[in-house]
């Protein structure tokens, strides 16, 4: 059993915290809320998903397991104007869901959580160094190396957080000293990571007014935000790559 | 003989419901006014299009008929800016029509009319339901249905307006009862339409505070509404699908 | 050596108004300031740009030439926000460029001027019309006559400024008296032009409030106009075509 409403809104950001990854997401549900824990199919990013009932209006649900389309969730959300509110309602025996959003009724086939990849196992990590900072700040520095390369390197120098980005010919470093980040944890961090992947996770991460970053040295780095005021929380995990000299 | 003066906007959303439909189109013009009524090639679309004299500043015209590329002249209308009229004039000698609009005069020339397709007949008749609506509110319908499937259907059920959208696995509904309906006449009425012509006709309709909708049992839908306060009436039929069950 | 600190905004101005020519350029620098002269690959048109050390906030400059990837710059200069500023350096030894733009620092290795093309020589010409008018007005004759064609003449008959565009079948014409002028000299003018080079030419020149023309008898058309309240300076010279009767 799964009923709940919740804000068209909040829904539609949380489902895109997964979309840049997966385009199809196995959805935990409980007594508790929603989560989901996805993989690239490349085996380079991992997100963590949470969405706890008290993001919702009204939520009701037993323990179970269902299978969605991103997609279409999000091609759906898209008819939502603002402050709308969506209902879903799961129909187990011929396993549908009905979202409902002003007057519509959409009725969507899941997927079969069997055919979805497994959840990954979240690894730990020591991440030595923590920055947290304006989401569209980080956005800004990874569009800024975009521009030169499609890597480029994160870190913490003593009380300074800087990315650096490096292409044939050229070069391009953002410095960003602890007075204009929210918090600073120092520690010894610098890796390389993909722009692909960055560029796609900063999207959702821009949304949000602090963004946590963990990082380690050619460690992977964590990604970590809020939504729904604090009711929801991502983190994405992205692997390194390796830095040649 | 023709030469007429009208605001430019108005002339510009007038064609625009005409090129959903055909490239090319006859205008018989006569004391009273234009008229086109055109039908798209596939034979499944026609529009019936009016616009009388009072809709114009100026109108001075004998009978004639001319034959115009609709791309053209919406192009040309695209160098208005608001508010700023548009004076068309004929030269029946040439066959050209020049087109003034903020200082730029336009010299285009005409089709000859026997090359456009006839006029078709407008067939007589009888739908039964009758549903008036906002022109957007109609719009967000087709979209909702573009999402899940190329066919929509659209009905009256006793004090409901509906439509229906179908695709291989998934399925969308929008109920509108009569106190969210500008006016609904109820009668028998299901029909299944083509989402590729609804989805064009319903562009100009959109801009229109009152569409009527008037539906029978498989039946082609009329889809009519006005502009220039009342001086402009354009009316489509659009033929059903078969719907198989 | 070179250092030099300029609203983001305005260098990027001026470098749009060259790189709607070309993809390099050769920049001259002197204590004055700097200079490109550059023409387009095809040889129809040719840019003549100065910047004077007055539009600059800070300048220190020795007389020196560098070649500069256009594209690479326009690039970097899109993170600016409104009002930042952007501090360029030399590194000599290096052939390095770097630019700091809010926090980023990009190092750019500048091209070897040799291997740009050579700057033209400006001819002398003696171009009896002369037009100022609004760029954005400018701009809007060229985009109706590429609704028609893709030449366009301009000429001066008496007291009106006048464009004129063909096509197989249509024509428009635009005339603008000297009322609606900012400043009209007549003299015998009419010339055609491609409005490939027009069109990318007026994109810059539509922000400028007065945009001068010299006009001639199938002669070359110069456009020029300021940016930096004056202290930089503009002006294209393009080439006519030749008009068939």
């Amino acid at each position: 059993m799964f009923k709940a409403t919740i804000d068209a809104d909040i829904l539609k950001s949380s489902i895109e915290t997964l979309s840049v990854l997966v385009d199809e997401a196995r959805f935990r549900i409980s007594t508790e809320g929603l989560s989901v824990r996805a993989v690239d199919p490349a085996n380079v990013a991992m997100v963590s998903f949470e969405l706890t009932a008290s993001a919702f209006d009204d939520f009701a649900a037993d323990d179970c397991e269902i299978g969605m389309d991103l997609t279409k969730i999000n091609d759906i959300l898209g008819v939502a104007e603002k402050n709308e509110k969506a209902t879903l309602e799961l129909d187990e025996l011929s396993q549908r869901m009905s979202i409902h959003i002003g007057g519509f009724s959409y009725t969507l086939s899941l997927l079969d959580p069997s055919t979805i990849r497994a959840e990954p196992r979240i690894p730990q990590l020591e991440l030595p160094a923590e920055v947290v900072l304006n989401g569209k700040e980080l956005q800004k520095a990874v569009k800024a190396a975009e521009k030169i390369s499609d890597h480029m390197s994160l870190g913490v120098d003593e009380d300074i957080f800087y990315m650096e980005a490096e292409g044939d010919t050229d070069k391009v470093r953002l410095e960003m000293p602890r007075e204009q980040l929210i918090d600073l944890k120092s520690g010894e961090a610098r890796s390389l990571f993909s722009l692909d992947y960055l560029s796609d996770i900063v999207k959702p991460a821009s949304k949000s007014n602090e963004v946590t970053l963990e990082l380690g040295r050619d460690y992977p780095i964590r990604i970590s935000f809020t939504v729904a005021e604090g009711a929801g929380k991502i983190s994405y995990l992205l692997a390194p790559r390796i830095e040649s000299d």
